[in-house]
């Protein structure tokens, strides 16, 4: 145990891939810090650094975390469970080292930290032993939506965010009780989101949109689109707000 | 009609009040235009407009878009809709005027312009006739959230964002049909909202958060709050992630 005083942990979103898309928050956090850790698979450098990687100082210390395992394994599965289990204690302890000997600890998180992102594992094991800090960052299906110019949700309406993964009756069913639709997770459901879509009468109104605010971003009416693998980086908009004036 | 080459619209999301959510590309947008709309109620300033104040050159052109109506009125009423829709009307010809001219008009928007912002009723008017952009903003539930420290959802979680304006009846089945959800609107929905809860059984795990990352921010377990009449800004969390590891 050491003396001294401990670090402060930053959760920081790095927002949905532009790095003008950064807060002003995030990029004085990103500039201070004196360590920054990111997640990323094995032998990669992870989206999240990639956009910071401009304002990282020569001498701040990075601190990958390697994920165990790929997402092609079955997520429900037991020794899934346990392998990812250890892995966030695993990263958590190597964040905790860090804190202890005095250091500030901003931790990437595409998107918004607190939204679907790896770093609330780490949040709810050192949050209440350390100072932290949360820094909201815009969210992919808002970059998307903005990319694409459509209007998601206005006055009364209800938004339902939805991962595809989801059984194809019970998106079917979700997307006809709800104004406005954001699916998640396409990858190789598209298929079955594009039945549920129809099923429920929405597909005439989905957009289908890849790698929004990214180099390399494209956007079409989900009609128009094949049953091809969508890349990680894509979600389908269905937009409310019927009367648009 | 002018022979010069028409402005540029740029829909700016603010973000959820501290102006150091700002983005990047939103500084820059609003450092470099010529036309910076904002709405506002009669004789007041507007929250988007105080959260840009200090990045506003001196010699920005300023245009306040006044609503015409308070939102106590009934908004079905159709005296109320075709008042509104004439404010619309008017003011994205205001907007379409400097456009006309050769400007570029930054209009502000509090959070995020295509949710649930009013940037979307000029952004249907005017950005098939113009070159037009929007800029994504952090949302006022992501601030929300970030604040209270609160994981919202994970993996295959779904989120559910309810108007407290609903039916008390809708309201309980929706929450008893989602694994988190925000509700917006809850000024004074909240008694009612808080019995929807009750209903569902989710009462125990609702935050209530005002004002969040403003100045005069607070949040409390909505169970330790009373029934009084909630500000503007403010919305209830019921995070999802259950297993939370």
């Amino acid at each position: 145990m050491t003396a001294g005083k401990t670090g402060r942990l930053i959760g920081v979103g790095t927002g949905p891939g532009d790095p003008e898309l950064l807060t002003v928050k995030a990029v004085r956090a990103l500039k201070c810090a004196d360590v920054v850790a990111y997640f990323a698979k094995q032998g990669r450098n992870g989206n999240g650094r990639a956009v910071v990687e401009h304002l990282l100082s020569p001498t701040v210390t990075l601190l990958p975390l390697f994920y165990p395992v790929t997402t092609e394994i079955e997520t429900r599965e037991d020794s899934y469970k346990s392998q990812i289990a250890e892995f966030y204690n695993a990263s958590a302890k190597a964040v905790a080292d860090h804190l202890d000997a005095g250091r500030t600890v901003a931790i990437l998180s595409e998107g918004d930290p607190l939204f679907y992102g790896s770093y609330m594992h780490l949040h709810v094991r050192l949050a209440a032993r350390y100072s932290a800090e949360v820094i909201p960052g815009v969210t992919a299906m808002s970059g998307c939506w903005s990319l694409a110019g459509v209007p998601i949700v206005q006055g009364d309406d209800v938004l339902s965010v939805l991962p595809g993964t989801m059984a194809e009756a019970e998106l079917a069913r979700r997307l006809g009780d709800t104004e406005a639709a954001v699916i998640m997770k396409v990858g190789r459901n598209l298929p079955k989101i594009r039945r549920a879509l129809e099923t429920s009468g929405r597909l005439g109104e989905a957009v289908y949109v890849e790698r929004g605010t990214m180099k390399n971003e494209a956007m079409i009416q989900l009609s128009e689109r094949d049953d091809s693998e969508a890349p990680y980086f894509s979600l389908i908009l269905v937009p409310g707000w019927k009367e648009k004036s």
